[in-house]
């Protein structure tokens, strides 16, 4: 199981790669055959490949992102974060809660993200 | 798939019930067979009876709550909440992320809380 130091690390990681990183940074914090969920109830993403393209459509929007909290439990964290994107429409403002777990050295083996189209904000 | 207003309704219900009712009162929130992780990685706590003795550990404990930030997707809940509980050696105080799934009722059927001993205060 990795330190909770780790985990912190990889989620620190893992949101400034989403501001500034491209998919394919983004996707090489998961492991091999991770599963990503985003939003919750949707279909899952499965693996690097599928994940790559998942970030792909966020690659070229200027994005900020921000952690609000984060609780690390054994091999999982619950964040909760600020992301906003500038898109043509206006600068769309989202702050989900993301559960991940993570292998013995910190790479992401799974993620979700608990957030509804309620708590889009467009500014 | 229960309404995301249930859903709602259901983690208001909660937060309420652990500060203000019994154990019982708590258990009623989940269903028969619903399975709860306190803290994530530690030993499932599984079906009602058993979920009734969790909580019966808190019960002559004054507890506060409060919700800080709640985001529903498909059948789950992520929220993000403050725990106050009246000790003999003072305030413990916990913000937990807590993780929920509901049945079509809305009721309780797996509870995971993510926090760590580091995030306990006492005041």
């Amino acid at each position: 199981m990795p330190e909770p130091s780790v985990i912190r690390d990889t989620v620190a990681s893992y949101l400034k790669t989403v501001a500034t990183g491209s998919a394919a940074d983004v996707a090489a914090l998961y492991t091999e055959d991770a599963v990503l969920e985003d939003p919750v109830g949707s279909e899952p993403v499965r693996g690097r490949a599928a994940i790559t393209e998942f970030y792909s459509a966020l690659e070229n929007l200027r994005q900020e992102t921000e952690l609000l909290a984060v609780r690390v439990a054994g091999n999982s964290a619950a964040f909760h974060f600020r992301v906003r994107t500038e898109t043509p429409d206006g600068v769309v403002e989202i702050e989900p809660i993301d559960v991940m777990t993570f292998d013995e050295f910190g790479r992401i083996t799974s993620m979700q993200a608990f957030w509804s189209a309620e708590d889009v904000q467009v500014r």
